[in-house]
């Protein structure tokens, strides 16, 4: 838990005395209703029955469902009287194509709500086949432009349950689906509140069985939104918008964000290493799932940038990897891991902006306190987990070299958006640095 | 800010191991969402727009509006081509006959939406509006059992924007609306999810040229919320309810309203003394803004107990106080110093049922640390901070004497839906010594 000492490092309030006119002085925070606990996911049905959804689209991972976790929570909402249309079809790291699929099969379904059960790429799809069924147009009317036309949805979408299992990508606090274009060889995403699941239940229990390598991915990503977000640049320090309109979803940080990003990496210092280790630590796995829902409600603020930005070509560009305890045969990098091996180096660039911040999210993560030059302190509380967990070491481990870091560079280059938030914007010889020093991080 | 080092304090997360099948492993977080930062006011059209919202009634605080500070407000939500119904008839401390002219009022006009700007006193008179000129029947329906009938809302309000002007009540992020019922001579409440405003507006400019007395009393009500919800029983000490529905709006401590009134403390003993001295002092007035929703998210999911079950009864007893400073001639109690006085006192009572909790709420408000069996630290802390902003000294300044207390200890007991998640139920001789410790802190 957070302790009482009061050290201020906060992100300022200004006022009309202390700000200039030409900055941002506001920033905004919304959070879905979360209702958290061991058995919370046995009111599913209560829920749904609340918001009043009759007939429900329930995109159910398949991995998931394959370790027996659905079932009793497909049983439960029909118990409730809800009429179920269950989806299996979902992609780890799901491509375009797949969520086409997936809303075709809503738009045929004529439903009046969705569920999700299952990680990120579970909630997404469901996001995405509740935004498209419900306003119509095609999926790259709403993607993020460059990429896509970043049309906004018109209105509310219908009610989403999201219930997460595994502690992760937080995307059932945020209001983000990531998706895949396979022919553009990028991945980028769609932003709008109106995604926001309508309620989220994180359920400890959900995660007993999940194996400890999809726990240690996940759990590195939901370390990396924490640190990016705490260490994202304030959001004084952004141009004041000319209309509420053209205030960007990643805002930087601010003192709401801050508290939840905070807390996050704590529960990931104290409860990951449990968390992977065992399969039956439902304490350990359950902080995390509390740490993964409070980071997604810290990064849906203020943003995740450089390690976010390099995750996606790393990601993208080459599926040769196969990380050791990963069920399933597809070759792929995990979303945490493509994460997780830029963050020491990025921090290591990063760490002048505001280097009281890197220490404070070190101190988060390892319960210690550092001299105030320590340059390394967060890359090393970094490596010790990921080394603890079983990540693999580096770029190079996911299947790259030094070739290929033009491509990858080029890749990150394209996430603005992220980039746009860090504390220090990368050139393209900032980024060969962090690429570079991050192909062997040991 | 908090800092990082971890002392674990942490309500626990309950798993299928630990916990028998009697108690409660689940708990609900909700938070309004928020705007904050200097200037937001100017986004209420906007904000209005966003929700749908074409003719709205708009309660204001005739003070607030007194003081300059509406005008604004309104001509930009004008400016955004919404037709206002301004209201002005809002009590301070509002009665159900209050109530009722306003739903009245709500009733003729015919609007699609709210907007209060003021205190909470504003923004429970705009909750009550629009939920009995939605929904119909009588506001005593909807009150709490077993003063009122306690009927839910059948569906949704229409959209609330709230934009509170003062640090204190937290309206803006609960779902509860105050009200005093003079009849009966008590204060009970409304309370339901769909009573919560869809979007707070927070902005600190807002309180400039409010009065110190005023920012004294409603900062001294936020470290109470803060305070009684950071000690309030854990989630995990009830009976787990035989369904959803059964569970109560106040849970208990859990790890996310920790958070937040964790938080709302430390802004407390940092800001209040500031933002108490100086009408100017927008920084400080800023953070004690943002610590009132924080602790309003923090008392919503966990509760509040003891001091203010015996706030209602001295604040509705007797209306023979005028605090120095205040404005306006009518005599009353202001809620925050209604709710002060027995805090220090209640807090020396529940000391024994979580003794490190209590000395973790003292090191926030002050940043010092304490011995193990330091009784004394909560109260000394919230005794100095009452006397810095010229707090009433006790229960006999309001103007009670030892004969009153039967009546007072008999209207503490009506409360007891505050009283079940007070740490340590209070016995009718406990509530006796509170209040006799509690006629002169000093
Ligand atoms: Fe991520
Ligand atoms: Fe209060």
């Amino acid at each position: 838990m957070f302790a009482a000492s009061q050290k201020t490092l906060e992100v300022p309030i200004v006022t009309s005395e202390t700000t200039s006119t030409a900055t941002e002085t506001v920033f905004t925070v919304e959070a879905t209703p979360v209702k958290f606990g061991a058995g919370a996911a046995a009111d599913a049905g209560w829920e749904l029955r609340r918001l009043g959804v009759t007939r429900a689209f329930v995109v159910v991972d398949p991995e998931v469902r394959a370790r027996g976790v659905a079932a009793p929570i497909l049983e439960c909402m029909r118990a409730a009287g809800v009429e179920l249309i269950e989806y299996h079809d979902v992609d780890t790291e799901p491509s375009i194509h797949a969520f086409e699929r997936a809303v075709q099969a809503a738009r045929d379904a004529g439903v009046d709500g969705f569920v999700a059960i299952g990680g990120g790429s579970a909630i997404d799809t469901a996001k995405v086949a509740n935004l498209v069924s419900t306003h119509g147009g095609e999926i790259m009317d709403y993607v993020n432009p460059p990429v896509g036309k970043g049309v906004k949805p018109p209105g509310a979408l219908r009610p989403l349950l999201a219930i997460p299992t595994t502690p992760g990508s937080g995307s059932e606090a945020t209001t983000v689906a990531i998706l895949d274009i396979p022919e553009l060889k990028i991945k980028t995403g769609i932003s709008h509140r109106y995604m926001r699941p309508s309620q989220a239940i994180v359920d400890p229990e959900l995660t007993r069985t999940a194996p400890g390598a999809v726990i240690a991915a996940a759990g590195l990503d939901v370390v990396c939104h924490a640190a990016e977000s705490f260490l994202s640049r304030p959001y004084t320090s952004r141009p004041r918008p000319a209309s509420p309109d053209e205030r960007p979803p990643y805002q930087g940080s601010n003192p709401v964000a801050d508290l939840w990003s905070g807390q996050a990496l704590r529960y990931g210092g104290q409860y990951l290493r449990r968390a992977v280790a065992s399969e039956d630590d439902v304490e350990a796995r359950g902080f995390m799932m509390l740490s993964a829902t409070m980071a997604g409600v810290g990064f849906g603020s203020a943003g995740v940038h450089i390690p976010h930005s390099c995750a996606y070509p790393i990601a993208g560009l080459k599926h040769s990897y196969r990380h050791p305890g990963y069920p399933g045969e597809k070759m792929f990098v995990p979303h945490g891991f493509s994460v997780i091996v830029t963050a020491p180096a990025s921090f290591r660039f990063t760490f002048d902006a505001a280097p009281e911040r890197h220490l404070m999210a070190a101190s988060f993560l390892t319960g210690e306190t550092y001299v105030p030059d320590d340059r390394e302190a967060l890359p090393n509380a970094l490596l010790s987990l990921m080394k603890d967990v079983g990540a693999p070491s580096g770029v190079a481990e996911l299947g790259y070299d030094e070739s290929d870091i033009p491509a990858l560079i080029e890749g990150a280059l394209k996430q603005q958006r992220l980039l746009a938030v860090a504390p220090k914007t990368p050139t393209e010889a900032d980024l060969d640095r962090i690429l570079r020093d991050s192909m062997y991080n040991w």
